[in-house]
């Protein structure tokens, strides 16, 4: 990975500390003991690693439970030159917190992201019946700024608690009320580690491919066409996804996960396939999945199978006789 | 449409009065002059339906620009008997608007709804670059909020200005700063009108059909399996989502539109051919296109040809040789 | 099945006695103990059929070393209102036989029916290196031939010896000099029974259903198109050829065997789509297996699993709700 | 083209002097003036070929009315090394001839080939009502036969009139009773000529390609999915045959003609999916179509959309960025 043009490698993650992301950017090695900017949005960490401010930048790309990151997904479509290099998975979980010596019933207004307060929400009307809910930007943010005070002395925020990652007593000295409120137990958030390098992760046996493609036309069967380029090549697909254009309702493009690395022949065939469908695809690259579980895949698709049909191709299509 | 238990037709839709599905509920003639419910959320509306509260619900559906409402495709899996009677357009546009008396360039904070705030970025990081955002639940909320004052006659709220729908000022006695500031001037969100009905709307040759479907296993060529039910009878898809299912990254069900009504024949068996594939499959309902454009396909799939295949076959099936 | 005119049932079959066809049709219990016509050639058979001479024809339809029979599948495509009730598999083989006092080593010149010659050539070139070929229209009659003389006495066939079936000797007083004389020991003879019937032999879980069907394009894909019909329904074929339509070079019609009874609901829907498809389809009925092998499939396409697709489909239909 | 061991090039086909076979060879250029062999059948022609007596043989393939010849099609399929170089048509049509004095109503016996006969049945049933048909291995031979005698100078051919190619009388002093007697009278044989030769001719725009596969496995879908090798790359086929391969019924491999040179890219691409999907496929040749009607093809597929997934899949595994 090249360095930055002031010689050392950042790391731009959406801050403050104590977010998630910052939790997935913990997870990557080549990150430690380097400089993190912590940035307030998935444009700015972009922005960052394109201008080459940062080497690479963690962005939240999917929640197990509220699907695909748009802001993440509209950016990887619409900016040239990006490439995923990993992908990462952080469980959710929630606690709430609150200034310290708050009771859990004094709790009235509580500040939160919008998703994290849905990902809470039964857990609260059960608990708080009266809450209300005071929305946020970020929920790391909202419980530091429970601490803070105006001229008077008097709390600046008019929330009484504030829903956060169980981390945040690393950060802030507010006080946890409740652990775990979250309500699917199974949450996870995949986020991905992008940069601007053409360097390929090798391949590993368990690898992902990601790209976003359009359709050329809108007929009956313009995507079957698509994902057969796929399913006749043995490739399964982990993750589709549409996104409108923009332009108007109806136009879509198809953001897809493929298990497998560019280097496996049945992936790089596949993808000859699909510029060839579509020359508006863009390749985000090909990493190791968070999981490590192989990619298992009928024997028929396998790198052998590809050699051998270009070898006997090949053989054919020479004017001397086979030895 | 039955009636409420009261004995009249009620209609909720996310308020206050003033939001985007206020103006797609005027589009409908049957709620005029019947009393309306404004509501906080998609939940709220819909549990109003299920409860009996409300004879239909108006709710935003897809966005040209955010692509599809999260919350509504969730509650639309998950809560059963409900059916979609309509769908409506209304352009998306914003105005920036704040107490009357400020000036455009004395503006720093702005209070909007993260969605709105996206749509008008390119317009605001232009105009005021050095703006702040806060975030808001709802936008005409956000501008109503700007006129209120705490005790000391001091406004409550620390937003200068907001982003609201042009017709804010037929509610609340905020000033336009400037209009027409949202970045796509195409933009347009669809809502769909929701009741407990069972009763379909007649099919009037510009019709959509909406299902959603889980596929049955997730080997390579599943959903190929699934979209070929479509691409095999000339089935036009004109939205096709996925949504994590909620109990682990990588399983997903699919939101999608299909061109026709479930009257017309190629519909009726594409959808027989669905529940064979897959019994996980909710039907959402058959009701007219917002857009009144006929729908188009291949005389090959035809009503008559469905027909014409049955007689066919059943002559074949009688003992009593044809005339 | 009807009677014939003269109020008896009446089975023609490819003559004369000791013919394979003639071993097909003692396979056939309501044959017995009825007149049998013997006659040269698969047109006179189905004319038999068609005019009411016969209430039913065995005709030759497949062998395992020729395939197809070329003059049976174009007198099926041609020839309307003709149904199979059933197909019957004879083992073929040869014996070389003569007159009596012949040695094998005096044989000179073979009569024999071209394709009978062509499955025994192996043995023949081995065995009488320096044989000719005499070609006959029937085996047996070539057979039956060696025995006669003309008036001055001599034999009037100039063959020395005839290839015949192996039951020649219970028709004709030839002598066998060779048996077994085939080189394919596996060969069969697929035989159909044939009538003008419309009432279908019941399903037995071991059935096939024959079609023949024309493409109503030429265009790539036209043909994948047809055969989606049938594995988009889990339905196996257990047979296709291809047959020139005559009026040009690339015009084919194909003949299909489905493994299932069109009493299956796999095979209905599936004739339905071939319908749809293309209306130059012809139904040549359903009937036992020759082998009595149960039909396997997949349970995602058993008849229940219509039957509760139907059901669901009827459920959302009505406009009362579901108990 | 390699010379025959003796120094010269010699070309086989299917005599006598007169067949149509001896016509198709009379179309090619480069075997003007070169020794020609007139051979028994096909197995003959292409042992010469492979043996190395011959440098090519011309062999019949297909007939617009009859089909595939099966002899060529198996023997195609089961000898090794053969390549086809080029295809060549002969209107097919018949006379009816005898020997010179006698009269068309004398006529009571015709020797023919079996096919040459089933071609001519409607015109000998209308106009010859009473004749009687005896099988002969070649029409030429017959014909030549009939001005055959024995020792005691009467004819030897008990025939009296023998269905002949028109140009018969450039060969053998026999008489035309009529002209013309065909019942199809767009009836066409199309024939190879098959040589051991490795060099391909080139690329014509208006070219064919010839294989035979044999299915991995008989489950429902496999013969879709061999023929989506096809239709996902806009290859055509002009022709699709199956022979069954002898050990059982019900086990087939497939004739394939598409449109197209394995020099196209498309061609080549759908070979190697073929080739992966079926090791047991024989590559045939590429050659000119005899018509030489241009193929044409969707733009999607054309060689120019090859190269350029390729070089858009080479320039994205590059380290180095795009320039």
């Amino acid at each position: 990975m090249s360095d930055t043009p002031d010689g050392g490698e950042t790391y731009s993650y959406l801050g403050p500390a104590g977010t998630f992301t910052e939790l997935a950017l913990r997870q990557v090695e080549a990150a430690r003991g380097k400089p993190w900017r912590a940035v307030n949005n998935v444009g700015e960490a972009l922005d960052d690693v394109v201008s080459g401010r940062s080497t690479a930048a963690m962005i939240a790309i999917e929640n197990s439970i509220d699907g695909g990151v748009s802001a993440t997904q509209d950016a990887l479509a619409t900016i040239p030159g990006l490439r995923i290099l990993g992908e990462y998975l952080v469980p959710v979980g929630f606690s709430l917190v609150a200034r310290p010596g708050t009771r859990l019933d004094e709790v009235r207004t509580i500040a939160a992201h919008p998703v994290a307060y849905a990902q809470c929400h039964g857990w609260l009307d059960r608990t708080l019946p009266a809450h209300a809910h005071l929305p946020a930007s970020s929920n790391v943010q909202a419980a530091a700024q429970l601490l803070e005070t105006d001229a008077s002395g008097r709390p600046s925020s008019p929330a009484d608690a504030a829903i956060a990652p169980p981390n945040i007593v690393d950060h802030h000295a507010v006080e946890v009320l409740a652990d775990d409120i979250i309500d699917n137990k199974q949450a996870v958030t995949r986020f991905a580690l992008v940069a601007r390098t053409r360097a390929l992760p090798p391949a590993t046996g368990a690898d992902k491919t990601s790209i976003i493609a359009e359709l050329p036309t809108d007929r009956p069967g313009s995507l079957v066409e698509l994902l057969e380029q796929f399913s006749t090549r043995g490739v399964n697909m982990s993750l589709l996804e549409s996104r409108p254009m923009g332009d108007a309702l109806g136009r879509h493009r198809f953001i897809i996960d493929l298990d497998g690395h560019v280097h496996d022949e049945r992936i790089a065939d596949a993808l000859l396939g699909v510029y060839r469908f579509t020359p508006n695809v863009i390749f985000l690259g090909s990493y190791p999945r968070a999981d490590r579980q192989p990619v298992e895949f009928d024997r028929r698709y396998a790198d052998e199978v590809f050699v051998e049909a270009r070898d006997w191709l090949r053989a054919l299509l020479s004017e001397e006789p086979e030895a």
